[in-house]
C-alpha cells in the first residue's frame, strides 16, 4: 500500500515538463492524428517520467467514450450467465474494456431502471439477455446487442440454433436406442427462442414416423417436480426425454431417482445449454451445448462494429449448437467400416 | 429504439430555462448545500422538462467520484464467485455503485495490469479475491478490501472462520458414526485462509482422541485423482472425508464410483464452500457453507466506509460458517429429550 496518489500530477505538468501547451498534451493523450513526432516523444518521455496517468474522466469528456460496457443478465448466479460473462470479460479485455455486471433478477422494472442509470453513465454499449420488451428504453444512440430473443423492434443479436438443437436431440436418442421418447419443458408467455428446442425435437421426430409425448408447463413454474412426476407416471414406458434445458433436464432425474430410475441404464434424458460448474468441470449430463465462447466473442464483436458505426444498426448472428456427452446417455458402437 | 440522443441537451439549457447561472445548475446537481429552496425547485423542474440527464464525466470531475467498484476474482465462472458478485452487485446497487467484473484467470500479471487500469480509470475501489501479493500495486489512495487473504502489509478484508469450519466438519462426521476419519486437501506455496480449515480439522480429531490420515497435494494439481486413488486404495477403512472445498470433494466421490462406492451408504464426505448452481438449486453435498451473502454484505460495507473515510484503513471481519447437509452425510435421528 504505498504509492504517491496520482491525482497531484496534472496534464499542466506534464506540457511544462515537456515545453509545450496543455493543448498538445491533450491531443497525443486523445491520439489525435497530425502531432509532430519530435512533439510526441517529448509529451510521451514527460508522460513516462512523471509518471502521468491520464483522468479518464477528462479523456471521457473530450472523445465522449467511456471504455465500458454492460452486461445485463437474470442473474450471474448461474453456469450458464457466469461462463458467459466469463467469455465476454476476456473478449472486451482484449479490445481495452471493462464490464459491468446487471442482474436483473428476472424483474423488467430492474431492466428498465438498469438501462436509464447505464444511459446516465455514459456506457458505450449494452449486451443483454432479457425477456421483456426493454428494447423501447435504450435510445437509438445507444448500441445493443441482444441474445437468445427476437424484439418486437429491430434489434441487433446473436443467438444458436434452437431448432437444430431440438432435431440434434431427437437423432441422439433415437441412435441410442431409445423407444418412447417425451419433450419436457415450459412456455413463457413472451415469444422466446427456446420454443424453437421444442418445435425442432418434435417436427424431426414426427417425420421420421415417431410418435412423441409432451410435458409443457407454464411459466412461471409452479410445483414443476409433481407434475413432472405425474406426467412420468402415466407414461411408465418413455425411456428418452428431451429438457428444454439442463436445469429442468435435472428436476426430472431427481424425479425418477425416487422411481428408482438412474439414467444411462434405465432411461436417457438429454437437456439444454451445456453448462459445466466451471472451465475444469464436466457436463452436468448429456446436453445440446450452446458455444458460450462463441457466443460472446460475436456479441462483443457486433457491439464495438456498432460503437464504431462500421456496421448498419441490424445484424443477426445465428451459431452452431453441440451434442455434448455427459453421462446421461449410451454410448454408441462406432461403426468399424467408417474409417 | 427510438429516443433523442440526450447529448444534445447541456447544462446551459437547463440553466437559461431556469433562469439562473450554469454554476447554480452545477451545484444543484452536485448535490451542494446552501441552494435556496425557490432556485433548487426551478432547477429540478427545468431538469424534469427538458429530461434532461447529468453527464457523470462532469460530475466525475467535479465530485472526483466514478461510483464504480471493481471486484477482482480469479473467474466469474464458478459457482463461489458467481454467487458472491451476485450479493456484491446486489450490495452496490442499493447504494447507487456499479460493478466491475474483472476475470485474473489466477494470473498474477493479469491481477496487477486489472489494478493498473483500474487505477486509471479511478474506479471508487476495490474487492479483490487473490493469492497473490498484490496490495503493494494498489495505490493508498484507492480503497481496497480483500476476501480470504492475510496479506504481508496491512490490508483491510473479510474472512469465514475456516478453523471453525475445519471443528466443525470433525464433529458431524463422527456424530454420523464415522469411524476412520481423513482429510483430503492441497496447499499453495502463499499463505491461505484455507489451510487452517485442514488445521481445525485434524487439531479437532486429536484432541478428542482420534486418528487422521492426511492426503496434501501440493498446487498446482498434477493428475490430483490418481493420487486420491492411490491415498484411497492404501487406506480402504476411511469411512468419513472432510475434502478442503466441495470441487475437491467431488473429485473425491468420482473415484470412489470407480471403486463402486457411494455416498452416504458406503462412506460420508463433507466439502467446504457451500457451492449451489443457482440461487433456486440444491448444494452439490454436504459442506461447511461459507456466508456468502454476509460476506458480499460485509465487504461492500466497508470499502463504502474506506471510500467515505469514515474508517481508518485496518480492519478484519470474520464471519461464521454453517454445516450444510447436502446429501452425502448420514441423517441424525435427533434426541427426544431435547425440547
Amino acid at each position: 500500500m504505498q504509492g504517491k496518489s496520482r491525482t497531484s500530477i496534472t496534464m499542466k505538468d506534464v506540457a511544462s515538463r515537456a515545453g509545450v501547451s496543455v493543448g498538445t498534451v491533450s491531443r497525443v493523450i486523445n491520439n489525435e492524428k497530425g502531432i509532430k513526432k519530435v512533439t510526441l516523444k517529448k509529451v510521451q518521455e514527460a508522460i513516462e517520467e512523471l509518471n502521468y496517468i491520464p483522468d479518464n474522466y477528462a479523456r471521457g469528456l473530450k472523445t465522449n467514450k467511456s471504455s465500458n460496457i454492460a452486461l445485463i443478465i437474470p442473474t450471474i448466479w448461474h453456469p450458464f450467465f457466469s461462463e458467459l460473462a466469463y467469455y465476454v470479460e476476456k473478449e472486451l479485455l482484449k479490445n481495452q474494456y471493462k464490464l459491468f455486471i446487471c442482474n436483473a433478477d428476472g424483474d423488467v422494472k430492474n431492466e428498465i431502471e438498469y438501462i436509464q442509470m447505464l444511459e446516465k453513465n455514459k456506457v458505450d454499449g449494452i449486451i443483454a439477455v432479457t425477456y421483456s420488451d426493454v428494447d423501447k428504453y435504450v435510445s437509438s444512440s445507444l448500441p445493443f446487442v441482444s441474445f437468445d430473443r427476437h424484439f418486437s423492434e429491430n434489434v441487433s443479436y446473436v443467438t444458436s440454433e434452437n431448432y437444430k438443437g431440438g432435431q440434434m436431440a431427437a437423432e441422439e436418442l433415437l441412435n441410442r436406442g431409445a423407444k418412447q421418447l417425451a419433450y419436457i419443458g415450459s412456455t413463457n408467455i413472451h415469444e422466446n427462442e427456446t420454443k424453437q428446442r421444442e418445435l425442432g425435437f418434435c417436427e424431426k421426430l414426427m417425420s421420421m414416423g415417431h410418435s412423441v409425448l409432451k410435458l409443457d408447463m407454464s411459466e412461471p413454474l409452479v410445483e414443476p417436480e409433481k407434475q413432472i412426476e405425474k406426467f412420468l407416471l402415466e407414461h411408465s414406458t418413455i425411456d428418452g426425454i428431451f429438457a428444454i434445458n439442463d436445469f429442468m433436464a435435472i428436476k426430472v432425474m431427481k424425479v425418477m431417482e425416487k422411481f428408482g430410475k438412474k439414467a444411462p441404464q434405465d432411461y436417457q434424458i438429454i437437456g439444454f445449454d451445456g453448462l459445466r460448474n466451471a472451465a475444469d468441470q464436466t457436463y452436468l449430463l448429456s446436453t445440446i451445448a450452446q458455444p458460450l465462447d462463441k457466443i460472446a466473442q460475436a456479441s462483443v464483436k457486433l457491439l464495438l462494429q456498432l460503437i464504431s458505426k462500421e456496421k448498419a444498426v441490424l445484424s443477426r448472428v445465428l451459431l452452431p449448437v453441440y451434442f455434448a456427452e455427459g453421462g446421461t446417455t449410451k454410448k454408441i458402437q462406432k461403426s468399424l467400416d467408417k474409417k
